[in-house]
């Protein structure tokens, strides 16, 4: 089948997120104007450059309570972010701290997941997630907003700090199989990165 | 281990890559100035908005040739590009069509790969791709430069069309376990989505 975005799409459930898969899960923490905490994952998420190393994150939809959700206000208004890379044996957790809590509520604390403080910055990042990267906001880039009037954005940020869990390196390389780190599909839908095949470059 | 990113990592190999996985291959298609087609695979690549739908990918590095990739120039001068979902069947294809070739050569023709029109803008998709994003450059995002001066960028498309094959198709959801979509992990790395798991939200 095709369709014309512009006519909007004909299935029962909007295809656009399984049509862009497997999305990495950028578990953002930030902090707020009042210092509260704020975690929440992200799958519209992904490095954007490696030298400088620089990610992206987009908080796209409205908050509960209104406006913008929190990851991108604070990104915006402290300068700064934590990335932290969710497994499966934290997948409850990650689900759990997705809840549209009010914003004066610590979602660290709504799914119970241990904070570890950051060195550079002052979000804290996920103490059990084996890698996490410390960020400083790079620049906001606003996107189209959607036809309820909710705001698009990319947040772009530096990577100033690394955190990788030695257990997890070996011979100077990480092996996720030891990290299962888990992905976002389409729908409710999630994977789980359990095997593993190399190709060599044809150059 | 923790290093700050301004003293360059200390890793044998550059780890990340694989801290931010696992990342969606989008394998894009272009026309050049002198009407060539282009193809190549771009794991820094992802949805940045549902409503409207937009994707963004990162051509990062030079061209053998010199100066910017193909895909990042023709996607400025050209205006247009094609998304297409890469497979687990043809992962030796994808592979042979990230090859560093002259500018004037078509890595669809190179890597035998068989290409189908496109219905709203001009460079083809390809044909045996369960999925394609016909999409339109909404705007570049020009970011700081590599250490050996080669440009680094983001490319942010408008999707204005959508294919899905109707083989794929189960009850107007899009069945991954047909398609088994392939992405990008750390060094020579990739995966395939052969099983998922299912959450419900929270709220």
């Amino acid at each position: 089948m095709f369709y014309e975005v512009k006519n909007g799409h004909p299935l029962p459930h909007n295809p656009i997120y399984a049509c862009v898969v497997p999305r990495p899960i950028g578990w953002i923490s930030s902090i707020d104007e009042m210092g509260t905490h704020n975690l929440a994952p992200y799958s519209f998420f992904n490095a954007v450059s490696v030298d400088p190393p620089m990610i992206m994150f987009c908080p796209c939809g409205f908050h509960t309570e209104g406006g913008e959700k929190d990851s991108g206000v604070n990104a915006i208004n402290r300068g700064e972010f934590v990335y932290s890379m969710a497994t499966y044996e934290m997948k409850d957790a990650m689900n759990l701290s997705s809840i549209s809590a009010p914003r004066d509520q610590d979602e660290f604390e709504i799914a119970g997941i241990e904070k570890a403080d950051s060195i550079l910055i002052d979000p804290p990042r996920v103490k059990s997630s084996p890698i996490s990267f410390e960020c400083k906001t790079w620049k906001i880039i606003d996107l189209p907003r959607a036809k309820n009037g909710s705001k698009n954005m990319i947040v772009i940020g530096s990577v100033v700090g690394v955190h990788i869990d030695d257990s997890c390196l070996v011979d100077g390389k990480i092996d996720l199989l030891k990290i299962r780190p888990i992905s976002r599909l389409g729908y409710k839908d999630y994977a789980v990165i359990d095997e593993i095949f190399s190709m060599q470059r044809p150059d």
